[in-house]
């Protein structure tokens, strides 16, 4: 049986997940953490506070979950956070265009294919509907918006969604959050919550759901002078698998050090998360011989993201996404700065204050005004212009300007050109994204499936589950050896003092 | 200054929480913990686990936010999880209509009040639109749902609602938390999580807002043989104010046994949970001076409750209810139960098997086919009817029965009427449920307005916020006293060497 079979199976009956209100059917993509996973999803997520959040000196803040229209619109989620689309012309069922594809023929991303092209592929390879068999060629393939809508308040109600990632949460308060840092880079905002994606076909047990928890980081650097601490993590070794390697080439072996240095992962700030995601991951439980680090191929990155490795943990053959690193640039910032009316650059203090040369004319309209009219004005405005763009034009005796589509040489003495030096203390900058982004559902998923162990009880071998201390559900049991005696009244009361006491 | 204010000022400036995204001219009701002010929150939350949840034995579960439409058919939310409404015929800004009321009568509890009449005092009373001034007589008092609605999934979509309550998370999964707690009651689960109401005018910061975070706790019970244990808070000192007492009556003060004893509250687990509550309330730093429990006047119940009782705090002269104390009892497993496919019941075992006497019938039809012809089956069941009705007619030498309009006179000899005994060994039934719930965001609130100080530096007056230990977002500072002779750098290297030991 398929560990995720197994594990599924034995997540129900003991109490770790399963899906949401079966009671009514049950919903695709909605999962319940029973007791047992509760406790294993939450300490996951306080080891993830710990190794990300206070050991790195960054901040978590506490977002909500339902954001307003005009952020998403900013954030590019609007436009482009579209899955393909295709539906049965018989049955009605919606399917992922691009999952059919990979499904049914060799393609591997098919994410990255155009709509058309995926239409193609349906057509030639004969691709049928799996609900009813169905052929579907001929049948548009369209884009499909993720994010799940709704109304915030009454009658005069506006727009909202449901963050379809947590990050927006702290980009959108960037103004705020750099006077709590003291308008100081570098610094980082964490945060852990819900997300939500309305996944046409959600699949994998917690893999793919539509509900889910994640944990990102948003570290806000000077790209021009913040440089991650990679002493810290120099010799932790990387299987990496670059973009160029993926089809037939070969993994990589490398320390964070070498990856670097040999170019294998471009920007250090993206090897640095990946060495200390490693050692995380290797923490919680997951098995190290069945997870590596995948570069994005440029065509699969997302709208905002420059270059991107996910890290991937193995369960039943496949690699599943576990976490993003991508490089965000000043994307996000620079949008909501665009869009909003609230300032997302920070002021770069240069170390020594620049000498600036500015070029002004201060024209001497005594002489421009008898000889020129009514386009005095004009004139005006055009050396002020040309001054700014093309100071040289000054040098000779004469410059020539153009107005009211006629070419006037006006004598350089009269415009007043002179060049000040201005002292520059600094400028204005917006700050860059790198952002580690944590799957936590996948993460606890992943973890479990690695520690599926079998043992036998009286010739039948049954699963269990060998998990690390940080993880574990249960810390302390008490158990009475007997029936008998008041021992499982001594044992009541022991566990009751256990309790009481913390 | 007004605390709200005060607060509110000094937790924008420090990160305490702030409007969520004020950039975009912010969207009422929804509020962003800041660094300081999420961790003042994880420490809420931690604190509560601990006192309701681990200390008590309970498990805590964690299910997903967004639900399917039949569950909140099946709870009663979308028939009756209203508010009332009214839209200014001029502005179009909707108001709660009870609000309305509040603010401009002495009326006090105004949601208890029936649409119509509430129409009627806003037109005697001539109360105006508080956006542009119009009078908003004859205007309809409406129904408002506040539930936020969704849709879930593509084409093939289904209605979703964010949930309006932890609890129906916990209600929909019983069938399977009852085996976790193998069949035993009683069994207390707990969660942590965000809930929604689409409140038409949200108000007064943090106290009444869209999103926030609740922490419930359903303790199911058999309500024939479960009791608390009273004596563990039986010595804790409540301030009560009883529906009776309400208006101009007097609070009462009690222990918990006292207000068991005196009756002054019914519910002995009600009582129980109040104890709890106030001990907890006290160590997080709510002022006790500050603090009262309020019992819910009989047409303020909600549709589920029995009998509830609120914890209040006080600030700027108004009780916010922080907590609800609510005896649901079976309602919501019962109306699962009928809804759904799945059994809300649990078997409850008697102490020793019960002997039932079973009356049977077992008729002579050799007797009545002759006799009687047709109608000897209809006879048949008329008698079986009468036996498990009242078997006693069966004491005489004929029982009387009507079938088809006539009245027959049969021989009891011929009934083959016995009585034979039986043994039982349970039955099935569906569990009470007792609910203490909390909205963490208020008592996050509470507790910093509770903190509010003031102090002197260089003559002028600041706020500052005296916090618990447990409660206070800063463990450990690190403070150079001198900014020379290297001593920011040691400062540094000491607070890396505490985060990296965590």
């Amino acid at each position: 049986m398929r560990e995720t079979e197994r594990l599924s199976e034995l997540a129900k009956r003991r109490g770790f997940f399963f899906q949401s209100s079966e009671a009514y059917g049950g919903v695709s993509g909605f999962y319940t953490f029973g007791p047992e996973g509760a406790e294993v999803k939450r300490n996951v997520e306080k080891q993830w506070r710990k190794w990300f959040s206070q050991r790195e000196g960054h901040r978590e803040i506490d977002a909500p979950t339902v954001m307003p229209e005009p952020v998403f619109e900013a954030s590019g989620h609007l436009e482009t956070f579209d899955d393909m689309i295709v539906v049965c012309p018989e049955c009605e069922a919606s399917h992922r265009a691009d999952h059919l594809v990979e499904d049914n023929t060799d393609i591997d991303e098919a994410e990255a294919i155009a709509n058309e092209k995926i239409g193609e592929i349906i057509e030639e390879e004969v691709i049928a509907c799996p609900s009813c068999g169905t052929a579907l060629a001929g049948q548009p393939v369209d884009d499909f918006n993720l994010m799940f809508g709704t109304q915030i308040g009454p009658g005069d109600s506006q727009q909202g969604y449901l963050r379809p990632e947590t990050a927006q949460g702290i980009f959108v308060e960037f103004p705020r959050l750099k006077e709590y840092a003291r308008n100081q880079l570098p610094f980082g905002i964490t945060q852990i919550g819900r997300a939500y994606r309305n996944e046409i076909s959600p699949r994998n047990s917690l893999v793919r759901t539509r509900e889910f928890t994640q944990a990102e980081l948003e570290h806000f650097i000077d790209p021009e002078k913040d440089q991650p601490d990679l002493e810290k993590v120099e010799d932790v070794e990387l299987l990496l698998y670059p973009r160029e390697n993926q089809g037939d080439g070969e993994l990589i072996k490398a320390t964070v050090r070498e990856a670097v240095e040999q170019d294998t992962i471009a920007d250090p700030w993206i090897a640095y998360y990946l060495g200390l995601a490693k050692q995380w991951y290797s923490r919680i439980g997951v098995n190290m011989e069945r997870f590596r680090f995948r570069q994005h191929q440029e065509d699969e990155l997302s709208h905002y993201s420059t270059d991107c490795w996910d890290a991937e943990g193995e369960v039943d053959g496949n690699w599943i996404e576990l976490a993003g690193f991508s490089y965000r640039g000043c994307y996000d910032l620079s949008k909501h700065n665009e869009h909003s009316r609230e300032d997302f650059t920070l002021f770069r203090e240069y170390d020594e204050p620049e000498i600036v040369e500015e070029p002004q004319v201060n024209p001497d309209m005594g002489y421009l005004g008898p000889e020129y009219g009514e386009r005095a004005g004009k004139i005006k405005q055009a050396l002020e212009d040309l001054a700014e763009n093309d100071p040289e034009a000054f040098d000779h005796e004469e410059v020539s300007i153009e107005v009211e589509g006629q070419e006037l040489e006006i004598p350089v003495e009269r415009t007043g050109f002179s060049v000040e030096q201005e002292e520059k203390h600094g400028e204005h900058i917006l700050p860059h994204v790198m952002e580690p982004s944590f799957g936590v559902d996948r993460a606890v998923f992943t973890v479990l499936a690695h520690s599926l162990d079998q043992d036998e009880i009286d010739g039948e071998e049954r699963d269990v589950l060998r998990l690390e201390n940080e993880i574990a559900p249960t810390e302390i049991a008490v158990l009475p050896l007997m029936d008998k005696d008041g021992m499982p009244e001594k044992a009541r009361e022991v566990a009751r003092n256990l309790r009481e006491s913390g």
